[in-house]
């Protein structure tokens, strides 16, 4: 039985817009396409098919245990399987997250990374895994479009990008967000759902906060990333 | 056996910090308090009683079967059985979500919401439940703090607050956020997750887009909610 492994080789894209960002933007990555046996013979089907064989990887029609593994209760209807990728950043600005556990955080982190046009992000272990087919779901297939790469500590993501000035997003900083002076390349540093970045970080770079009122604790962390992602992309 | 029904009057608090904020900030609706049999009878424990006490409320101690039918794998300790509450929208700004229909999103879109001090929440139906014990959760609580109506139309909401400069959130708005002139009180105004806001919104008060790359469709609602509050809440 096919199953998702965290320490396997590939992983997969799940349902037909999963599938077609793949083979679009990460065609290099991709080795099998899964056409679900009840797939109607229609127009995408064939685009689909066609696209596949173009790369070419193979085109399996005939097993629908692979659905039933992998696709729980949706209505999937094509998979695509790839080969887990990684490569160096690529110098500009980054979104830095240290241990985000959350995968469904971390799907949307991604979209939103892409959608204000980050360079990458920087992921620091230990942290949730980017290629669990949830959270290549949950990011609507950005993670195929945005370079990432995991990194063993801050300090390593930091030897490797000396220029980049940091802004670590905490509840203890001092500057408001809205007054940060902002040079690029930037890197915007967010930590743990339920912890933060720890409190060393205050003093790295500059620290920024995003005033609330008390009533909560604090924001989701996916809603503050694009809160930051937003502000640095306007006034940059 | 106790279930979570949408047409019914009460609704849960699972969790001991929802049941606090429960107590504290909507002891009005609170009804009953349940006990797991297993829950520590520690300091917390001491606190929560006397606290539902105080109200009055009744404290029921030996219904482990309740905790088994609502709160399924969670290691959930303590249950506030509340009434549904409704009531007319404060004046000031408000936030209006045209037919939410995700669970989880509402719940994080209450707490941005209480994070950055609207006065109210206006739902227009058909919506998501915000009673059910999922978006309860998911707001943390904020639900019991920050004030929500449900409304069949935006018409009706706009009939209960002509005052209010109009704000709709599009793709197919002209006018970045960023140069909003911002008036206040306002309604910021939302749409649906996969449909966003119907296309006659263009004409409402002063459209606006959150301008990104056309790498994503669009951002997550919560996503895109909370860089709307975050900005209106600096500029004004």
């Amino acid at each position: 039985m096919i199953r998702y492994e965290k320490k396997g080789e590939c992983s997969y894209a799940l349902g037909l817009t999963l599938v077609f960002e793949l083979l679009h933007f990460k065609k290099e990555a991709a080795k099998r396409l899964y056409i679900h046996p009840k797939m109607l013979r229609d127009e995408t089907y064939s685009k689909l098919v066609s696209l596949a064989k173009s790369l070419p990887i193979p085109v399996i029609e005939n097993n629908e245990k692979i659905f039933n593994a992998l696709s729980e209760k949706e209505n999937v209807m094509a998979i695509g399987e790839f080969e887990k990728f990684d490569r160096p950043l690529p110098k500009g600005n980054h979104l830095v997250l240290v241990n985000p556990m959350n995968q469904g955080n971390l799907g949307t982190i991604i979209r939103s990374a892409s959608a204000f046009g980050m360079a990458g992000i920087a992921i620091i272990r230990p942290a949730a895994d980017i290629f669990d087919p949830k959270v290549v779901r949950g990011s609507m297939g950005a993670i195929f479009r945005v370079p990432f790469h995991y990194y063993e500590s801050f300090e390593d993501y930091r030897k490797d990008f000396p220029g980049n000035t940091c802004y670590p997003f905490m509840l203890q900083a001092k500057t408001p967000l809205q007054e940060a002076m902002i040079h690029s390349p930037y890197a915007l540093i967010f930590g743990n759902e339920a912890k933060g970045l720890p409190f060393p970080f205050l003093s790295v770079g500059m620290p920024l906060i995003i005033e609330q009122n008390d009533s909560v604790d604090s924001l989701n962390l996916d809603n503050a990333v694009s809160i930051g992602l937003y502000h640095f992309s306007i006034h940059c």
